[in-house]
């Protein structure tokens, strides 16, 4: 990569989640001049910790806005950025920030997480997904849709008119990884749930067959153990079965919470592994989805945030 | 303990399972006169490994039939036991017995497993539990109706006239322990079930969530981690409430594999932790049950399977 135009840059953009940080310098639309990694996520840092490693990916780049991202604004993080309250408006996130100024004077803003509460009073929390929805707003800002995060804890979120009514998490991801790898299921599965092709057939025997009742859940994952040891099945092919099984009990649980009901638009928001995983999903139910790819969401949605901020304080 | 009457005893018994091992000498009439305990599990041993720990184990012991039941007996244990096919009458499990003749001339009968064939042609296996249900049989032997064996690996079984018809596992306490220690639920919730009281309000409540339909199990779990993130939660409330919802999504799949219909008749035999949880279980969905501990009746399976044996062997 030739040394970006630095002339050109407008802001720095930060996703600062619970295990990794990726910074980008992004021009006036929004393009990325060059990007930087650290490999301490918010997870493992003391909240002191946070600006030398902040002052260590940013060396060198112009004194511009910051704005960060995901768990970095957790209580545990650098400083805690309060959740707000759905219905909340995507492009309202930017005037609600929390500032931190560092010892070298950059000024460093911090977006807030969602909170949202519903009538029996159970409370969900999100907090980097919102960025990563507010980059499709970039695009297209009176969306109204359904919006999926698959990942570790999947998110899907109501939008309407650029606005979140209400979300939901799901453990699915974390669920599949301890399965398969710290579970009587490590023997028989292969632990790469983002190497699954979306359309192997026990992936999809699997979603059906929890997606139609005919297999619980919780009586489907001792059957991937029994067939191995009786038969000596592939780990591919049971990896395949428990993601099928794994993300059939969410878009159950989805359509039992009212998730599927007058679904049309919909957009996935995630990893290049899952994604298709969860578009061959959204088909299955009769969903229509596109795909976007969650690290440029998140930028893109860093980008929205800081410029709706400027036209809105302008 | 004083030295036990050595002139009485008339077998040893011994429940060998992945990650223990104890034996029992045993008088005619199936009293325990001596136990001891081994730390190696069979999951922990090569085969070839098993005889020493077996001769340490009932050294100074009478040369007496010696018959084993659990793990020892798999393709990876001692020797490999096969699986006899359900239905099965458990009394004829000692007929079935695999044996092993060790260097000191001590002959070892190991039981075998049992396996069930659905129509789906689903499988489903079990190693140790049926000698724990022979067990029951010692003072009933015309035993007909439902045992559910709580544990790492549950397994409800059906019951008529002394034979096995059909069973299912379910993974739940291992998902319990999975969740406790290993994912973004172990900063909520402690660790051990088996110190949940069985009239918790939080199980109760969580119990009823899943069975009624209300909160899908894996919709459930991340609320857990979000009443705690928000409100502080206790993490043995937070205990309560996962085990609930746990035990609730095996009574749920258990009644739609249709175990709940025309139940009568129903024994748990389970350790002292997570027994008195699934009793509470019972009473909510209206089975009637019984508990008996499943240590000793294991011991006293071997005991009903040797003597079954001597009597039809006449």
């Amino acid at each position: 990569m030739s040394e970006p135009d630095k002339t050109q840059a407008d802001m720095i953009a930060i996703d600062w989640g619970t295990t990794n940080c990726r910074a980008s310098l992004l021009a006036t639309d929004g393009r990325e001049l060059d990007t930087r990694r650290a490999p301490e996520g918010a997870g493992g840092l003391q909240s002191s910790e946070f600006e030398a490693v902040f002052e260590r990916l940013v060396d060198g780049w112009p004194d511009l806005p910051v704005w960060i991202c995901g768990m970095a604004g957790s209580r545990q993080g650098w400083r805690e950025a309060p959740y707000l309250s759905c219905p909340a408006k995507l492009a309202d996130l930017g005037c609600q920030i929390t500032r931190v100024t560092t010892a070298s004077g950059r000024t460093v803003r911090i977006v807030p997480g969602l909170l949202y509460r519903d009538l029996r009073n159970n409370s969900d929390i999100m907090r980097g997904e919102e960025t990563q929805i507010a980059g499709l707003l970039a695009k297209q800002d009176d969306f109204s849709g359904l919006v999926i995060l698959p990942g570790t804890h999947c998110k899907w979120v109501e939008i309407q008119d650029g606005m979140v009514l209400r979300f939901q998490t799901f453990l699915t991801g974390e669920l599949y990884s301890l399965l398969a790898t710290a579970s009587i299921l490590r023997h028989s599965v292969s632990a790469h749930e983002a190497d699954i092709p979306a359309d192997h057939p026990a992936f999809l025997e699997g979603f059906l067959d929890v997606t139609s009742g005919r297999v619980p859940l919780v009586a489907g994952l001792f059957q991937i153990r029994t067939q191995d040891v009786l038969n000596g099945a592939q780990k591919d092919d049971s990896a395949a079965r428990l993601s099928g099984l794994m993300i059939g009990a969410e878009f159950e649980a989805a359509k039992s919470g009212g998730w599927l009901e007058g679904t049309q638009d919909s957009f996935i928001i995630g990893g290049r592994g899952l994604t298709p995983l969860y578009e061959k999903a959204c088909e299955l139910v009769g969903i229509k989805s596109q795909s976007v790819f969650g690290l440029d969401a998140s930028t893109k949605g860093l980008w929205y945030l800081a410029h709706r901020q400027k036209i809105t304080a302008g």
